[in-house]
């Protein structure tokens, strides 16, 4: 097997994070109070599904802007969409939602395995601001808060994992990126960083199809983060 | 009193971390290695008063460079004039030796007490990868690492304060920078951070007069993080 990587860059929404449950929580709490009536778990895959859409734009060089703009865009167009009528209060709840994601159970403490022989850094396409409020609120701890918005740009673009690598002062070679999405992980391992797919079989919810891992050299495969922490030793 | 600010900026070099004896220690025991007699002490000294003149070239609009590269010329230089020699290996050591700076006693108490009510990250000179491995050596604890690093400038230039908040999503008035420096004070005092000076009257060393508390508008001013953790109740 290849020596561990010194660093390991994270992505956050799906491979730390549930966004999911998290969000139809939220929004079924949020219209129940306003007594919106809807298919709030239809309504957040529907928006989840616009984010990867909504990043292409700036991918192909528009002006950058952060996850809350694009989020609070891709929610009025999936509202309109399905006849949804929520007040802008909730709306923005929702949009700030994103900050209060649940972390899977294994997350917290594989990260703090994970710390004592990696340097270990975030490298999400949230922004700063929200990420450090969501890492605060799930209380995970990585070495180092890092986001795409640092190259101003979105995964996969190559900009955003080779400015995270920048700044840690790391080789492709010494890194390896760990996500639960087949297209992280094949951007991250054109670059020379090491892929790492976790399984998340619950992250578009029960019942459907899970993701598979990416055929990729030196894949390395693990069932959450307390499993990558048995795999390399932590 | 005015609110205490949501988000708080901590300067590293001498605030959280001692750098003075930590470097000594480090020379006097590479040194001793190799068997270079010389004045630790005072090389050390001299070597930190040539930093600031060192960033001078860059926050005059010079093509940015890190710290490891200007602590490498500025170490050279202070070494040629004291006219010790040192092994290039050994001097790569003392580069970096502010890696492995040993925090002050109240510094990883206090982050943990200030993080609970409020968004910690560091604002240093240091740079990032710097940075990361330091708080890993040190144990210490903050949001976000951030650097004037992300500004391709150096403290006090106000960009580096505003690059800061900026990524941070954070206005001047609801942010407080950290330090035991009054021209990082005033430079963010200027920009309408709130300044909160730092008592730390051994940095440079046991019967060197202590520096003063900068008079600015609403400085607070406390003997370590401990100290200040209890000022702003947390």
């Amino acid at each position: 097997m290849a020596p561990a990587p010194r660093v390991l860059l994270f992505d956050v929404f799906g491979t730390l994070v549930d966004w999911r449950s998290s969000l139809i929580e939220l929004a079924e709490a949020t219209a129940a109070r306003g007594s919106v009536q809807a298919d709030w778990p239809g309504i957040i895959d529907d928006w989840r599904r616009a984010y990867q859409p909504a990043m292409d734009q700036i991918r192909q060089g528009g002006p950058w802007r952060d996850l809350d703009s694009l989020q609070r865009e891709t929610l009025t167009d999936v509202l309109a969409r399905r006849d949804v009528r929520l007040p802008a209060a909730a709306a923005d709840l929702l949009v700030q939602g994103w900050r209060q994601l649940r972390p899977w159970p294994d997350s917290r403490d594989g990260l703090e395995r994970l710390r004592r022989r990696h340097v270990t850094a975030t490298l999400s396409n949230g922004h700063l601001a929200l990420l450090v409020d969501l890492l605060r609120f799930a209380d995970l701890r990585v070495d180092a808060v890092l986001s795409a918005q640092l190259a101003a740009s979105y995964k996969p673009e190559p900009t955003a994992y080779l400015t995270a690598l920048g700044l840690l002062g790391c080789r492709p070679q010494d890194a390896g990126m760990v996500a639960a999405h087949g297209a992280d992980l094949r951007a991250a391992a054109a670059l020379g960083l090491r892929p790492i797919f976790i399984r998340r079989p619950l992250e578009w919810g029960p019942g459907v199809p899970a993701a598979t891992a990416p055929a990729l050299d030196g894949v390395l495969v693990a069932d959450g983060l307390g499993d990558l922490a048995d795999a390399l030793g932590c």
